[in-house]
């Protein structure tokens, strides 16, 4: 049996697996839309994700299965003091499949140990959030139409940002990737990320606090939020801020086929005037994950 | 690409034809089980409603399709500061209709801007709720065989009942409908509701503060609830109340071929007395906003 | 039509005709995929339970049916003053059968006095939750392969446990039952439950407040748990608790087919190096609880 809690744990040819099956996917739904009749998707949030958990539910249902769960720890056992292994033990005896996600990290770990069924981590804490991971890569590849010789840009905060961490981990192995980095000093890259997934590998990368100065160079835009609360003083946060907006303006000097990605939800730190630009990519990124999920889902079911 | 906003956007072409299919579903539910198959329903309801939400549900399964969602604003990411133009946009990349409820008037509409799939009114605030007045319509048909000559009265909060404000309209462009408006003086149909449907059109209607005084002309009683907090002061509502609460008493002089509709929850407006006068149709009502919603999802599919 | 509101509604005849449809389904799942198709199953949660909700929902899926229902008060209408019997009322014409759980006793009882289609009592209160003590019987039945003749042992909080008194008043219908009850003086089994299952039956039972006393008798061990809020004293708790927690230590003298239940959720009444001890039973008994559900669906709904 397999489970997903990293998204490390999947070889590049499992994800270049995943990513042509989802790409199938989306070009003959009909071809795969009774794949798990019968089939049981369970949704257990321990925190609340609608995004996450919906284009779960949805990709299981397209796939003809079905969901059943629950959407926050309020309506949980949890609340009656049942350990996180305790729950997955009863509730993987309901269903065929499990996807986790839980405000602690290392919950879904534990929940491996303790399932009749495949365990997929939908997030948990600050850590791992692997279908995330995969739905950049889908679109990264299908925009691309490859992984290898990318300069992809990282924006924002780039220390707290987990899907930061797991993107550069598993661009690190395709051939000539390039990363270039821009953040506030406050939120740079965290060093043990960068020793291994970038240093040791030998990649080239830049740093800067400046994204128009960069621009020019980028394949690929991965913008992500600029959260007050992760500044120190206040005057920070207004002094940096407006650096790390995305402005139709900002992007004058980008390459024509550059593309913008956004894990969403989307606050302020990209403009809606670039949402209609032909290069803003975030939103079918979005529809990508239901397809890349719909994928993940198979595989772990041993469907093909 | 279809929506459902405002009743108003519906010929009186389109309600007959929607009441017809309605009606035929009732009559014959075995051929529309699989009208919907593959299909998905989003009900995004960013404010909670159990009866409304289970009947878009239950509409949804009925047609062979499935349903994924969130009945109230903690669990979407509206609480992270997502949009609802946002939110739209991606949820509608997981399924192929909405049904959207939101306390704030106009987000449906707003929503009609970004999704990729049909979008249908659930209730937005104090605005309009399209499915409602179309299960009045359906239950006033199914009854009386028809929509002309009727005379159709309103009691209780006119004022501020958008349920009552959308059938009026609705009812309006039928010929040889008369209107009975039995409110208290504070709780008066608006005047820009009775200029723009009923004055203009040069419909006869009577105002009236005693509803057993109207009784006897009535076809149609639709019932509304007075609630406390509409008053300025308690000695108003406590000399009030009562009278607009529908008993068996008040119930002797009315027509034997009387329908009594209320769009539901009902607190204490209709004593529970008069749930099995023949003439009580409030429940049966509930029962067919299952149907006529069917046929909406249809006809906003594109499926016959 | 009928309901399930208490589990002495049915003859040992429909336990047995519940049990045995429920092991063929665990054995031959397939042929049960599609019996309810087109039917749909509403949970009705006034109270959250995600055990008991996802357990009915796995069995109506399993069973080729939908689901559609509310997992908290919060969501439901109860909220706008509607009483239980007008949601029912309304609700069970979008559905073919009703499971409800509900903190006020009686509540399903009512419910099946408005209710269009069956009603299953998914819990109400302190009082009945007759699909737990199915879930039971389900269990000592495949691991005994019988009812009768087995000495069965009941230990923690006998006072407030509903489970149990279920189980005693279920057990005692069968011959050569015997009763063992094991608790703290402050949380014996009550007067009313001995009298009318036990006594009156001239069942052989004893009553101890030492479980490893008792324990080479058993056949079947009931384990519940004993909370802290029973006590009248955080002395009498402190110095009791412990007894009443199952550890490996105190199954040394038990028998070798001993089997040991437990409703869950459990907190810390059973330690966890009893799970995987051969004659834990209690993760086996959540996995039953989805096939009798399953059994009593297919019965409810009349189907074969």
């Amino acid at each position: 049996m397999e489970n997903l809690i990293d998204i490390m744990q999947l070889s590049t040819e499992e994800i270049d697996e995943l990513v042509k099956t989802g790409c199938d996917i989306m070009e003959h739904p009909a071809e795969y839309a009774h794949k798990c009749d019968g089939k049981i998707l369970a949704t257990l949030f321990f925190e609340p994700s609608t995004r996450t958990r919906l284009s779960f539910e949805s990709a299981m249902l397209s796939l003809g299965g079905q969901v059943l769960g629950f959407s926050s720890a309020a309506s949980s056992s949890a609340s009656k003091g049942e350990s996180v292994a305790d729950t997955i033990r009863v509730v993987s005896a309901y269903c065929d499949i499990i996807a986790m996600r839980h405000p602690k990290e290392g919950a879904p770990l534990v929940a491996t140990q303790h399932s009749l069924v495949p365990v997929i981590n939908a997030g948990d804490g600050g850590h791992n959030h692997p279908t995330q991971t995969l739905t950049d890569l889908i679109t990264i590849h299908k925009e691309k139409g490859h992984f290898d010789n990318l300069t992809i840009g990282f924006c924002g905060d780039l220390k707290f940002g987990r899907t930061v961490h797991s993107l550069v981990a598993a661009m690190s192995r395709y051939t000539g990737v390039r990363f270039v980095f821009v953040s506030p000093e406050e939120l740079k890259l965290p060093r043990y990320v960068k020793e291994q997934y970038v240093k040791s590998k030998n990649i080239p990368y830049t740093q800067s606090t400046c994204l128009e100065e960069v621009m020019p160079e980028l394949d690929i835009l991965y913008m992500t939020r600029v959260q007050k609360e992760r500044f120190f003083n206040e005057e920070d946060y207004l002094r940096l801020k407006d650096s790390y907006i995305l402005t139709p303006e900002k992007l004058e000097n980008a390459k024509e086929d550059l593309r913008i990605l956004h894990p969403l939800p989307r606050v302020n730190e990209i403009s809606v005037a670039v949402d209609e630009d032909p290069r803003a990519c975030y939103f079918k990124q979005a529809q990508n994950g239901r397809y890349i999920r719909m994928a993940l889902i198979m595989k772990l079911l041993g469907i093909q």
